[in-house]
């Protein structure tokens, strides 16, 4: 009995040790979301100008902030996990109340981006990557009227 | 003389404001490269307890969060803009009095990022993928101690 008892507990100890290094601390989610999502403004910035004509198109300058958004596109939401709705963040309870429809606006940007990414490569004209750039401005809007406060 | 003046003027507010634009704002530059350390600390923090044996070796995590570091390895330096040494942030001088070192460093943690990949895409033993996880750790701390605060 107490051979089990202190398997018991090194077994119990063994795990919670695990979990603790595995599983993300919400904080450190929360900070890495975010830090994605800065690399989500830092792209966006100058093809949001070039699709308002606040600066001029420059197909390289797409192409370059195009395929490094498209690089990052998915990995925001893995950071949204549980626990981390509380805390230094302006995610809405929402995203964990109704995951399915928060995938859904994040699955529906990742295709946005990719889409951007095939004009450029394909060299469409300049009015339709401005009009996609467009497309991926507003999918950033749409998740953040329902999801972010 | 008078549409000459009016034409240079013209053409300087048309300058200034372009370069307005397009040169990214210090303080977004400081955001946006914390931002991509925030993607690399999310993903070399996994790797690294495996690397330290805190948590088990586990191939399928191993090369989901090498992959993702690799995906932005290449990322954070374009940050480094002029004028993005002053402000909130733990980046030394020396980062842009000695461009040639930092980028070598740079240059050094890709190439150190692109084999962890390579070695897991071949299948290489969980000995070989944890001593090189240890390469990529000891490039981090390497830029470091020369280029951090």
């Amino acid at each position: 009995m107490k051979t089990m008892t202190k398997a018991l507990i090194a077994g119990l100890a063994l795990t919670l040790s695990v979990g603790t290094v595995s599983a993300a601390d919400p904080e450190d989610a929360i900070d890495y979301r975010q830090g994605v999502f800065q690399v989500f403004k830092w792209n966006m910035g100058p093809l949001g100008a070039m699709a308002q004509g606040d600066i001029p198109f420059d197909r390289e300058l797409a192409a370059k902030h195009a395929g490094q958004l498209d690089r990052v596109a998915d990995m925001p939401w893995q950071g949204f996990t549980e626990g981390s709705d509380l805390g230094n963040t302006d995610a809405m309870p929402e995203v964990w109340m109704n995951r399915e429809a928060f995938d859904e606006k994040a699955a529906d940007f990742e295709q946005a981006s990719a889409r951007l990414v095939e004009l450029i490569t394909e060299e469409a004209g300049e009015r339709d990557i401005r009009r996609q750039i467009g497309a991926v401005g507003q999918s950033c809007r749409s998740c953040h009227d329902d999801f972010r406060m």
